[in-house]
This record gives C-alpha cells, sequence and structure tokens, in this order.
C-alpha cells in the first residue's frame, strides 16, 4: 500500500502557470499527496495562498522548490520512491494501477511545458490517463483518486479551522476560530 | 445509462482564466461530454486551438459560448437533462453517483468566479469531488471519470490523424494525414 505520495510538477512559468501550477498544488493536497515540489523560479504568492488554505482547512500537503528537476527525481530515488510520469504516451492507467498501489513510496511527475525525453526514461511507469491531450491538474487528479482508491472523497484534515458539511442544496461549513 | 454529457462552465474571464478554461474543455473532450458551454465572453483564441485539437486528434466535443448561464440551465432542463452542480459544499460524489449513472442526459455545472447561490437551487445534484478546496478542472475529471467507470480512458476518437500508441518507455503515435 502506498504510504507516502511526493508531486514534482516540472516547470513553472510565474506569469502563465500562475493558476494551473496553484491548482496542482491544491489537487496534490486535496487528494492525499505529502508533499509537492515545483521545479522551477520560487514564487512567493503560490506559496503564501497555499500557505493559507492549510492553515484554514487543515494541514496537509507540503511546498517546496527545486530549481533541478533531475535532482529531485534522484533524490526521491534515493529515498525509496518509485518514479510515476504521467503522460498521454504512456500505457494506460487501468492496465498499471494496482502494481503501481503495491508500492511503498511513490513520487509522481507532472509537466507543464513539454517535459524532456529523459523523463521517460527516468520513470518508473509511465502512465497515461486517457491517450488524448488535456490537462495535468486533471491527470493528476484522476490517477491519485485511483491510487487512494476513493478514500480522498471524504477525508478530514487534522487542524482544519474550517469544515465543510455536506448539504444537497446550499452551503455549511463548520467554523473553529 | 449516461447517453448525452453537457459541461456549463460558469464564468470566464479571457485574461485570467485562460489557460484554465482551455483545461477545461480538453477535459470535456478527453472524458467523452458531447459539449461544453462557456458562459462568458466569447474567446475566439480558444475557440481555434480547441478547433485544432478536435481536427488532430479527432471529433470529440462541441465548444459553444453562451452570455446567460442561468438561460442555458434552464434550456438543458428543458432538453431533459438533470444538472450535476460540482462544488465541495455539496453531497460527495460516492454517494450520490450511482444514482446519476442511470440518468439520460446530464449538464454538469463547473465554476470558475465564485457560482451564485442561485445555482445549488437549480441543480438536481450538488456533488464534492473531495470536501476541500482544489480545482474545477480535477472535479471534472474525477467526476466524469466515475461516471464513464473509466471507459474513456482507452478510448478511440472517430477521425483522429494522430492517435496515441501506449509505450512504457518514449513517445509513439500512428498518423493519417
Amino acid at each position: 500500500m502506498v504510504k507516502e505520495i511526493t508531486i514534482i510538477r516540472y516547470g513553472h512559468r510565474e506569469e502563465r502557470d500562475k493558476r494551473v501550477t496553484s491548482h496542482c498544488c491544491l489537487v496534490a493536497r486535496a487528494f492525499g499527496a505529502k508533499r509537492i515540489i515545483v521545479c522551477g523560479p520560487k514564487d512567493k504568492g503560490l506559496e503564501k495562498s497555499f500557505d493559507k488554505v492549510n492553515l484554514n482547512w487543515g494541514k496537509g500537503t507540503s511546498l517546496g522548490a527545486s530549481g533541478n528537476w533531475k535532482a529531485e527525481i534522484r533524490k526521491q530515488k534515493a529515498r525509496g520512491a518509485k518514479i510515476v510520469h504521467l503522460t498521454m504516451y504512456g500505457i494506460p492507467l487501468g492496465r498499471q494501477i494496482e502494481k503501481i498501489r503495491k508500492e511503498k513510496k511513490v513520487a509522481v511527475l507532472i509537466g507543464s511545458q513539454k517535459v524532456p525525453r529523459e523523463a521517460y526514461g527516468l520513470a518508473d511507469y509511465n502512465v497515461s490517463v486517457t491517450m488524448q491531450p488535456h490537462s495535468e491538474v486533471a491527470a493528476l487528479a484522476v490517477f491519485l483518486h485511483e491510487l487512494m482508491q476513493g478514500k480522498e472523497l471524504e477525508a478530514k484534515f487534522r487542524g482544519a479551522k474550517i469544515e465543510v458539511v455536506p448539504q444537497e442544496r446550499g452551503k455549511k461549513t463548520k467554523k473553529r476560530f
């Protein structure tokens, strides 16, 4: 069973990728990853808004930055993590997920700009979430959803100041401030 | 069984939402929706790049625009579609998906800016994909993945000029030009 999930986001162009990288971080957190490493220039705005989510909604994923994606992959490998590269060119998710669920540590590589060819060789698994062009945010979410077998859907976060109380209509929250 | 899926994207601010709306359109297509209606100003750039994807990768989803999200919902209801509003405040996906799978036509409402309170009342189902703040792109993908029961993962698109040939390492495509 997977006990530790790391996300490595390859590339982050501060202006162009701002909202998409932020969505990647939020998905990593909502779907149970331990950490996300954004490879690109340090983005103070991103860190600040993500900290605020962890503060209000409960401590989830930690956010780190790295200037060198390859060093990050090597580091994860040295820690015993298997590298899962999400790419539309890989082997379909349904054929690989059972095997991946048996790994102890998993590091998931997702792109923004085109990921260098090298990544395909460094990965232990190249996994496609559909064989169509779409979104790294979507691919990450569906992959983690399958990895977690849906357990993330009703997960509670420790230390949350705000918590949703599910409603058929409207919005209800519990607040602890 | 659901035979027709429409996506209604509430709000699209041309500069700020450009890439995220584009991801929504691509996810709608990759995960089997018939159409996506973007409610906001017409965005020629978005249409052009989406047309290109349909042209190269096979005809999937059609993209429409609407100036009035509520009129769009009424129109879908009149056509017999049930409205599914994806919101972190709704009832968790796992508790609702079986019932929704039995509907014939489904229109999925996703936000960008905050969706007006009214939407919660207009919806037949308010559904949460985790109870945490994250991404409408991710919520849409996981919802459609569950609705399709994973059938989208290896779906082929008619008339595709380019098709992925899944590989353990590297990229391979079949091209018909």
